[in-house]
């Protein structure tokens, strides 16, 4: 059970999520609850270290705000004490759970489950800070904002988990943003690659390195609510969605007698800005030129387009970068100038990616086609696509986002049934 | 080099403190510093330990408190970073800081200074979350409170430290407390055993355990102010108190052809409370019926007189314990009251032990005499007497504790002259 910072936020939070553990506990399950620092808490931490020292040391860092965590984690562990549980608290460098030293930013290598199994088999629950490990040289590390996702499926995995449940403050994963569309279903299931599909193209529910992870060890994830009442028993808690492999989903479906979707959601992203090389010279390594120095500052290039060639040898490239790195690659592009030899860079932050997700299309051809089709029947025009397996995107003018996302959810036919 | 938390206060003190400690090492030395967590932080985190269980798991409260220091050593090392220093932070469970297991009141056992000394060697300052350790079965273990002092300590006996620096809200110990009287005078030397006397009896400069582990340890503790000029040299440092062995002190003295004072300083105490039990039976084991139980229960008994035999072979029995204990204490005796066989108890929540303490008093016959005489002679009764080698104590009426103060600083010449 993985419990974020809205969930830890004050001793009276705290006492409801201890319910909550207690319940499965209760219901006969062996428990390992991971905790994320009280909500604030770590954006005042890094606070103090930005007041330290604009240029602050990531070791000292991790440090700093992996107290966040630790402070939680001893806190559900008193609060599940004073409720007649047993339980203990392991901070990441007593498990220890092992990464690498990209201080801030660190992967997690590897986690020592023995002792942790061995006081859950004696009945403690135990409760394990997020966001923390220790590095080979035995200092604190952190996995980056948003890391408790990734340590409570990276436990699930060591201690083989039967589940890794999520609580957020949303209930579940969902066909689109419900404040986009009113309409919008709540999945009952979802597989690994969706999910990520999902989450890379704006759906914050988990951190997208827990779902590869999760993805890769095999871990079933569910996300679900953690706000439901104190006197609530684990069948009154709202199933929320269940993350699964693709196989598992296929049997699932079978076993439930589900029809399977063709598509399974239909994601926005704003956070992305487009650019126009004009008149770049149409030879062999001019995109090269181009794109290599961008990856050499680790800036994202997502969709890229090459016009057929106008005339005299030249061709207009267009691609979009996240709007965040814009300034930055703009900057690099002008100072490339000669070497790519293009005329003029045109950039445009106010466009948005809408992306139709889902497994099922895999096995069918007219998907692109009812995206294409409804999109221009509502005068929505296309700037640019990209594809991958399992999911379709198109750039669009930012103002047509909204539409564009409730078109495309009726017409894939996700509307709830009232 | 050790900070309090009212020192480490928010980002703008701690580079107070960098400061400071950056230009110890510019006057060549090396450092290691310990720090308490900001003012305020431990009794927040107290709070949320109250607040998630009253009779909180000492382990687990632990975990929450400790991580105070752990924030402001990790904020030091990136302050001193930032101005231009290298250093770096070390946990208590990194050193490792080895202590038992008595949780939330651990003892330092132990320090390995093998990779500090490297570290320091190296050039980079050392800080320290003082108040924390490792007990034998790995879990993170703190000292109580005001534990930071004697961490500070075993640091510096670790480490083979040529001073332990104090630095605290006080510039040093003084020969009383200069809020009782306005010519009190800083002491430029004090013995630890001196040290002892004057904090067991309210001068609360440094932690007890901290300056009996410097006198076992021969560390040379030095009490000073943090609060001095930012752009000030170690030269400009006011001298605060050192605290050494008597032997040192009787060097120094030589040395600086000081006279050996026969008195260092004055204390009151007015968290004493005095219990009379009459009619006591007057027979063999009497007294052990009466301190057993107050021992068993680990109620600090102070001073004890017991009175001449009245007539039919009973006596009053007058003894002291502190006042947080008088309820109890008083409880246990009512308890026992057939087996002590005593008529009547009486308690005097109200009273107060002044102390004169100094090595010097060993060598002199006469310094009982001028106490007695002097509060004699401004009508303040004497209720009960206790004397060690270095210290005579009497109970008086706590409203006359000022007075007696006074009376006593100018009797043995203690007054600073303007």
């Amino acid at each position: 059970m993985k419990f974020g910072g809205t969930s830890m936020a004050g001793s009276e939070r705290i006492r409801r999520v201890a319910n909550i553990v207690r319940r499965q506990q209760a219901a006969g399950h062996e428990v390992a609850v991971v905790v994320s620092a009280m909500a604030g808490e770590t954006d005042r931490l890094v606070t103090f270290c930005r007041e330290a020292n604009p240029l602050y040391d990531p070791a000292e860092y991790d440090v700093v705000v992996a107290s966040g965590e630790q402070v939680t984690s001893g806190l559900l562990a008193m609060t599940l004490q004073a409720l007649g549980c047993q339980a203990r608290s392991w901070l990441g460098w007593q498990l220890p759970i092992h990464t690498d030293d990209a201080h801030a930013k660190a992967r997690i290598e590897g986690l020592d489950s023995d002792a942790l199994l061995a006081s859950m088999a004696a009945g403690e629950i135990a409760v394990i800070p997020g966001f923390q490990g220790l590095s080979g040289d035995g200092r604190i590390t952190t996995l980056g904002r948003g890391g408790s996702d990734t340590s409570a499926v990276a436990v699930a995995a060591a201690i083989g988990a039967e589940r890794c449940d999520i609580y957020t403050d949303v209930d579940g994963v969902y066909t689109t943003d419900p404040r986009i569309v009113a309409k919008a279903r709540k999945l009952k299931f979802v597989t690994y690659e969706e999910m990520l599909e999902l989450a890379s193209v704006g759906s914050k529910v988990l951190q997208t390195r827990s779902v590869s992870l999760a993805m890769k060890e095999g871990v079933r994830v569910q996300v679900l609510s953690s706000f439901i009442d104190d006197d609530a028993t684990p069948a009154d808690q709202i199933p929320g969605t269940m993350i699964v492999s693709d196989e598992e989903l296929a049997k699932l479906q079978e076993d439930l007698d589900m029809e399977r979707q063709l598509i399974t959601g239909i994601a926005a992203d704003k956070n992305e800005a487009k650019i126009i090389l004009t008149r770049v010279p149409d030879r062999p390594g001019a995109v090269a030129t181009i794109f290599g120095p961008l990856a050499a500052a680790s800036i994202n290039v997502d969709m890229i387009i090459q016009n057929v060639g106008r005339d005299k040898g030249e061709t207009d490239v267009t691609f979009t970068v996240p709007s965040a790195d814009l300034l930055r690659a703009q900057t690099l592009l002008e100072a490339q100038k000669e070497a790519i030899g293009f005329n003029r860079i045109i950039t445009d932050a106010k466009v948005a990616k809408v992306s139709v997700v889902g497994v099922g299309m895999r096995s069918h051809a007219g998907v692109a086609a009812t995206m294409f089709r409804s999109l221009a029947d509502r005068g929505i025009n296309i700037q640019a696509i990209s594809t991958s397996e399992i999911k379709i995107s198109v750039l669009i003018d930012e103002d047509e986002t909204e539409l564009a996302v409730r078109v495309l959810h009726s017409a894939y036919e996700l509307d709830a049934v009232d």
